[in-house]
């Protein structure tokens, strides 16, 4: 039983595996830092605790973002898009959010490399 | 059968469905625009065509973003998460991103609202 706002709920279109896919963005430089999953609950607790918190498919349990490294996610804002089947988590992150100690999740695999003419 | 690079084929984590969320940025002002979900072969296209391509879950065919509604998203960059299981693609947008007319997809509902102090 989740503790998520039934009028937030009944806006979510969830995977077959009940999740939605989190946008994670540092609030200011509009930098994605990394893409985690949600589910209701992992939902609920982000909106109202101020922590990134995610279920891990992996480890199929919740982690609040932080909690064993450090590199904790100060909650700035929470939107869902216009299909209810992804969130935009717009957070202060501490450190690095990687767990690779990279900045962000997506600097190291550059599968097309953007031009530097725009 | 697909044609992407078998190198990064590898690499992909794909859901149960086969595919992989594609977080959309604009360029140069690291605005999230939208989400979409690429199988092999749409990320295969989107990597060579340079336009961006997506798997529809709802219609269940390839779109090419701007096809019908001429807001087409032309490809700078494409970037892998650190576990394959997450791509960041940045674009040129041309006019609204989102269905709905909105510049982005997540401009409409705010589960929580970003202060104005950072």
């Amino acid at each position: 039983m989740s503790t998520l706002d039934p009028a937030i709920a009944a806006r979510l279109k969830r995977s077959a595996d009940g999740l939605v896919p989190a946008v994670v963005q540092q609030h200011g430089t509009g930098e994605v830092l990394m893409l985690g999953w949600m589910d209701d609950e992992a939902l609920a607790r982000t909106l109202t605790s101020g922590r990134a918190t995610y279920w891990s498919r992996s480890r199929q349990e919740y982690w609040v973002k932080g909690e064993t490294s450090g590199n904790r996610q100060w909650v700035r804002g929470v939107r869902l898009d216009c299909d209810g089947d992804a969130l935009l988590v717009t957070v202060e992150q501490e450190g690095p959010a990687c767990h690779t100690g990279d900045r962000t999740c997506f600097d190291a695999d550059v599968l097309l490399a953007e031009g530097a003419d725009g």
